[in-house]
Order: structure tokens, then C-alpha cells, then sequence
């Protein structure tokens, strides 16, 4: 039997996605759970079971030589492990050796969620043909991944391109992670909305209060709508410049909700760039919206799982 | 005849250094030729041509295999050109096609001189065995290089690194390079000596206004000379992190003038490394001075010239 798929696992706070992915990057099947983020890590695991399950009860399964997981963070590839933030039931929690155990022995592959963003644009999406591209997600929180030299450059730990932890307003305001003035506690979609409201925005009748309402009243004019999404640009281009300036990207990819205001974001975003993008070697950066939409997470995992069991290809060698 | 050498080139707005470096990186052969920075580009690649002759003219010539070229930045590699900001004759100059030129035709391998300190720290100095790992010049400018899995990155142009342009201050101080709030605007010698200044630090009866002497005013407990160092250090902590959250480093490495101040300055950068280095992947990381002194930029594009030129190493295969 040739080996000529992967198995994919995307672990978030909210759901728990799982797929069969050829060597092209199509889902050939799909399975889901949602996460029972509050429960203990049994049962969370359970969860992510139910799911891989779902996936070996398949004709399909015997051809999947490898497994990768993209996972909510922090993650850690050398042990093995996952701590994410929302999911408080798994601290340091075995994942890899729980999902082998399930799959039979499979090679599994662990990487960050936003690292997994990172190779799904890079192979299918906005980044392919880049070697050195940085991919974010602006959504509830800020993630993101990077490519360098045309690889997917996780870290050891499987953690890198975090740019939402990263602090571009030094005296800036408490983040929840410890430190302040970091790209998220400005530029995620509650913070969009927190200071569009504290600076007098309200709601429209339906009482939608979220990044996607303000981004509306943005559209229509509203200024504290605007100013927000400017300050939002704003230290997402100090950030995005940052990393420019530090490991020499051509291309940022922006993902998730908040990316979905268009260019209520985009318009300032590149302009701000501008200002923060200042050296000569860095110039020529390009800032473009992300292709992958729900999947992402899914082909950046079989990606991952492709990339580090090179047998296991569309190709068919191995198995 | 083995080519078990290479030569080094290490190009600065002060001076021009040259050296044959064995595959240990112990320096065989000297030479030096002071900067005619403000010269026209001819002028200034005469000098760069007499300590080429004076390593050509040399009987262990024989044995180079390949010259590395560490130079003050922006530099391209891709188009082998300088345009060092300190030596206004230089713009676009094609200093790699001019050395090789003089060189007998010898591969050469271009990179910023951030960059090189940092090939020279991992391979002979603080970040030894460290496989992931910021190395930074904290000087009359703020420089630096990365090494991730185990090799050095140097970026596609060459510049990589670039710590001393990443904006930590998002409305802060213009900088120089056009952005603001840039860790250079705040952490490098004559800003740390400008801001002791501007709060009341006054120099003694030598007139030594430079960031040494409010160094050992700090150390003598002088007010404005302390908070100028927790100033630096603090943007220096912001920058830092900042790096280890993107690429994942276990060490940041920290040579130049500023870095001598010692404790005055590594005291407060280990507090405030504490405040924003929050994530669990990267709370492992050290801070530590550098060790390889004024050879780093010689000894970093030799290793630069050895990485790029695998045969020219101490085994002596080749040539």
C-alpha cells in the first residue's frame, strides 16, 4: 500500500478539526469535534479521540503515513507536549504520545497553530513562491508563523513567527501574557472594539459589539471606528516591520476575522509601513490578505506532517 | 597546494581590516588601512585594495581558497553591492566583483557586519554551541546576526539581524533611519550619553561626554546616569524578546562599547528581560557579553567564508 496521505489534526480552543490530506493539499475527508475547552485533559482527549477515530475508521486510513497537529500554543515540539492557553485541562499534556498511541504508531509531527497558517499560505495560498514570508492571523488573539529560505522555520519548540507577543509600545499598556504594549493587546479584534467603545463608538441596534461592527461604522465614517483600526495598522506594521527588519521577509500574509475588514485595515496598515519599513533591504515588502480561509489550519498540519516524512508524498514512495 | 586558509575582509566607516584565518580561526597574517570614509567610492576602494596587496603579497596567499567580506551595512548579496550609511562614495558600489577583481578570481562571500559578529560569537566566542542564538553590537549604533538551527542567517541580502531598527517605541522619538521609537534611538552610546544629559547629568572636569562616562557616573550612583542605563536596557529587554518570541533564540549575546559598561548595564536588562519575555518557550533565555573582542568582524567573515566554501577548511580538501 503506497502512503501517499497524511493525517491532519487542528486543536483549538473552540473545535477540534481532523482531515485525510493528499500530497496536492486536498481534503479528502474531514471529521469534528467541538472542544470541551473547560473539561479535564481526559476528556479533552477524548475529544481529539473521537475525532481520529473517525478518521482510522476509513478505507482511506491505510494509506496515511504520517500524522501532523497544528495545535493552539504554547506548544512543545521537543517533548511533545501542549499547554494551550484556553484548553486550562492540558498543561504540558503528552498530545504526541497520546495520538501515536491512538494512530497505530504513526510518525506524528507538532507544531504551533500559527506556524501551521504559516505553511498552508506557503504552500496553497498567499505565500507560495515566497522563501521568506511571514503569516499572521488577527482574530480574537494574534498568531503567526514564518518561512525562511523556503522552509517553514517552526523553532525548536515549534512556537516561532509569535508575533502577537511582541512588544512595539514599551510603556504600552498590560498585556494578559505578562508584558506591555504587545501587537495583540493592541490590534486584536476585543481590543479593536474595547477602545472604539471607550473612545465613543456604540453599538448599532442589534448590539453587536464586536471588531466586525466597528469595522463597519469604520466604512461608514464613524471616528472612533476609524481611529481604532488606525491604531490597530499601526502597531501591526511596527510588528510586521520588526520582523522584516530582523529575518528579511518579502511578503506578510494576514488571516482571520479582523483581516475580513478589508480595507478599513489594509489601507492604513500599508501605510504605516511605510514609516515602520525603513531600511533599504526591507523595501520591497509586500502586505496581502490570506487565501486559506477555515482550512488553513488543517493543510498547514498536513503540510508540516509532508515536510518532516518526505517518504510520505503524493508520489507514493514508501509505505 | 591545500587551501586550507581564507582571507577576511572587515569593512567599517573607521577602518578597513584584513587578515589570512585558518580554518581554527586563529588570525595568520594582518593588515589595516585607515577609512577614507568621506572619500569619493574610488578613493575609498583603494584602501580596501592596499590591504588585499598586503595579504596577496603574502607566500601564504597560495593557501586562501575564498575571501569572506563582513562590511558595514546595507549590503546586498544578492547583487554582491555596499551601501554603507557611514561612507557616502559607496551607494549600490560593487565591492564583491572590485575584491575578486584584486583576488585572483577567488569566491567571495558578502555579508552585513552585524552579521558577521554573530558567525564569529557561535563559532569561537559566547555563543558557542548555542544553535539558536541574537548576537548584538550595542555601540556608537546598534547592530546584530542570528544563528538559527545551528547556521548562521544572514538573511537573502544579507542584513538579517537588524536589531537596532526594530521599533520598540511605536510614538516615540524620530529616528535617524525615518522610523521611531527604534532600539538604536534609545539604546546606543550617544543616546544613552543625549538622555543623561537632558536630565541634569553633567561630564567632569575632563569634559568625557560619552556613554563610558555616564557609565561610571552611574556606577558612582548618579541619578540621571542610572536612568539613562535603565532607559537603554529597557529597550534592549524590548528588542530582545521581541526576537526570541519570533525566532526562538536560547542566548543573546551583547559586545560592543556600551556592553563594557558591565553590570551598570546587564543588572537592569536581566530585570526587565523578566517583564517581556512572558512565554513559556522563551523564558530559558540568557543573556551574556560577548568574548571575541575587536576580531569579530574578521574572524566572523572568515567563518563566513569557510561555511560558504566547504572545501576550504582545515581538513585542507580542495584547493
Amino acid at each position: 500500500m503506497h502512503t501517499d496521505l497524511v493525517a491532519a489534526l487542528d486543536i483549538g480552543g473552540t473545535k477540534i478539526a481532523g482531515a485525510l490530506v493528499d500530497g496536492g493539499g486536498r481534503i479528502l475527508l474531514r471529521a469534528q469535534r467541538p472542544t470541551p475547552a473547560q473539561e479535564d485533559g481526559d476528556t479533552v482527549m477524548r475529544a481529539v479521540e473521537g475525532v481520529l477515530h473517525d478518521l482510522t475508521g476509513s478505507p482511506l486510513w491505510a494509506r496515511a503515513g504520517s500524522i501532523g497537529i497544528g495545535s493552539a500554543g504554547p506548544v512543545d515540539a521537543t517533548t511533545g507536549t501542549v499547554s494551550p492557553v484556553n484548553v486550562p485541562g492540558w498543561r504540558d499534556f503528552p498530545l504526541v504520545k497520546r495520538v501515536r498511541a491512538v494512530a497505530c504508531g504513526l510518525p506524528v509531527e507538532l507544531i504551533g497553530d500559527g506556524v501551521a497558517i504559516a505553511a498552508a499560505e506557503h504552500w496553497q495560498g498567499a505565500a507560495r513562491g515566497h522563501d521568506n514570508a511571514l503569516c499572521m492571523v488577527v482574530s480574537t488573539g494574534v498568531g503567526g508563523g514564518l518561512v525562511m529560505g523556503g522552509r517553514l522555520h517552526p523553532g525548536p519548540t515549534g512556537n516561532a513567527g509569535h508575533i502577537g507577543h511582541i512588544s512595539v509600545d514599551l510603556d504600552g499598556d498590560p498585556c494578559p501574557c505578562g508584558a506591555r504594549g504587545c501587537v495583540e493587546r493592541i490590534a486584536s479584534g476585543p481590543n479593536i472594539a474595547r477602545r472604539a467603545l471607550a473612545n465613543g463608538w456604540r453599538p448599532g441596534p442589534d448590539g453587536d459589539a464586536s471588531a466586525a461592527a466597528v469595522a463597519k461604522a469604520a466604512r461608514a465614517g464613524d471616528p472612533p471606528a476609524v481611529a481604532s483600526f488606525e491604531r490597530a495598522a499601526q502597531a501591526l506594521a511596527a510588528g510586521i516591520a520588526a520582523t522584516a527588519t530582523l529575518v528579511e521577509i518579502d511578503i506578510a500574509v494576514i488571516g482571520g476575522g479582523v483581516a475580513g475588514a478589508g480595507d478599513v485595515l489594509f489601507t492604513p496598515l500599508r501605510r504605516w509601513l511605510r514609516d515602520y519599513v525603513t531600511l533599504s533591504f526591507v523595501q520591497h515588502l509586500k502586505v496581502t490578505a490570506a487565501q486559506m480561509g477555515r482550512d488553513a489550519g488543517l493543510v498547514g498540519a498536513a503540510a508540516a506532517a509532508l515536510h518532516a516524512a518526505p517518504d510520505a508524498t503524493a508520489a507514493g514512495v514508501g509505505g
